[in-house]
């Protein structure tokens, strides 16, 4: 091979430096995050006097204590709460259907963030109240997407969002008490594709926008003791769903930290490149 | 200029395709989170019996519904919460201190999230329980670490977070009602500090490991209005700031999503490289 000139080693030593360095700038950044590159959509719903909670709870209240100019010269606002865990945009920690299981303190933030999928069950939920999502429907979305990554936050969109704040279109009924109960019909996820989600995919999460991840006609909650039996927390009443894109989103939901609550408030938002 | 042989031009596009390809994947994991290279810190203190709050305020209540096997066959578990919005780890919305200011439904999420810097003022603050951070101490931090970038979520370390739940450390009095008002001694930010932050580093979020932002003597609250009459969110009572370095993290900080809130519980977290 014959002798190249000076200037070409110049060229392929700097063509490999602009290489490394590329890459190497790029780790960093993979490391931080570049806030101006993302936007967000935020899944909660706001709590209020028309919050939804379940038939038997209480409603959420907001006592206003201080708002008003003080003496001091300032102003001065101020309100209490008093509210169920369970009301609202929250998480069910495993204690909730769980003996023993983790307090809502205690679930590991990795199991609160993550790379998540969208899983679009809108119109069959919008033919059947009582609609189950399956692992057909994991089978489905498989299908057009490409695998659920493993260790994904998996959020069921069955569309009844849009209901709230609206108890007989969300819940399927505006009673209260047990009575409220018996009447409830909204969807939820078949106890079968829980174990599915866990046992083939290691779900680290999963939300839904109805009132309970078992669906309104459950009276043995099969659903939840599986997942929370598995230390699988779960988000329900989440909000926005639509606005997500089926993947190529990161959740993170962060709860109000109780310590040995069985679930609670929940924040939860979704970040997307801009 | 003599003729490269064919190899060398073939070894240098290929030299450029590997430096493309490796921006490119540097660029879109830039805009996605690799959770498995991230490391958490919680920056919150768990709600409990012991959650110290405002000495004019009412302690935070858990009330257990249920925690017991059911007739259904499931255990089932779950409480009911009562408390003030401003005790605990939480977020002064505008509102508290500004009329017409943004409720805490209203705070955009990007004023919430944001590379993060800390301050360690432990030393000063060990000497002095009525020690007001100055500006003084942020030039000292610039001098060591470089410039405090723009539209950082700035956090304050007094060192007082290693007394909570102890009252008598963390606040000076363990006196309820006015009288413990009156008896307060910690350490705050001074208002003039609070004013350079807006105007010289468009500061996003403020937030200290006391109970106040405002220093334990203050009676008019000033550096609340100064922040606060600026949208500028206050997190307040955060915990485990000695686990953060100087800079090079990102916090989230995601509160209870309160229609009308002044305020409420706020989870908040730190993002570090692993």
């Amino acid at each position: 091979m014959k002798k190249l000139p000076h200037a070409m080693y110049v060229l392929i030593a700097v063509s490999y430096l602009v290489s490394f360095a590329g890459c190497a700038t790029g780790i960093d950044q993979s490391k931080r995050l570049d806030w101006e590159q993302m936007r967000f959509v935020d899944l909660t719903h706001a709590y209020g006097a028309d919050t939804i909670v379940w038939p038997t709870e209480q409603d959420f209240r907001l006592i206003v204590q201080h708002a008003e100019e003080t003496a001091g010269g300032y102003y001065y606002a101020s309100n209490r709460i008093e509210m169920p865990e369970h009301g609202g945009t929250h998480i069910d920690a495993p204690i909730h259907f769980s003996r023993g299981g983790q307090t809502l303190d205690l679930i590991p933030l990795e199991h609160l963030t993550g790379g998540g999928v969208r899983i679009d069950v809108t119109a069959q939920c919008s033919q059947d109240r009582d609609y189950l999502v399956s692992i057909q429907d994991f089978e489905r979305w498989e299908s057009a997407h490409g695998r659920i990554p493993d260790r994904a936050v998996v959020l069921l969109e069955t569309g009844y969002g849009r209901f709230w704040p609206s108890r007989k279109e969300y819940l399927g009924t505006e009673l209260r008490g047990p009575e409220g109960v018996q009447a409830l019909h909204f969807p939820g996820l078949h106890p079968d594709a829980a174990a599915w989600l866990i046992r083939e995919r290691q779900v680290k999460a999963v939300g839904i926008d109805t009132a309970s991840i078992d669906y309104g006609r459950s009276s043995t909650f099969d659903t939840h003791v599986a997942l929370l039996s598995r230390d699988v927390p779960v988000f329900e009443n989440l909000a926005n769903l639509y606005e997500l894109p089926d993947r190529g989103f990161d959740v993170i939901a962060l709860p109000m930290k109780i310590a040995g609550g069985t679930g609670g408030p929940l924040r939860i938002i979704a970040l997307l490149p801009r």
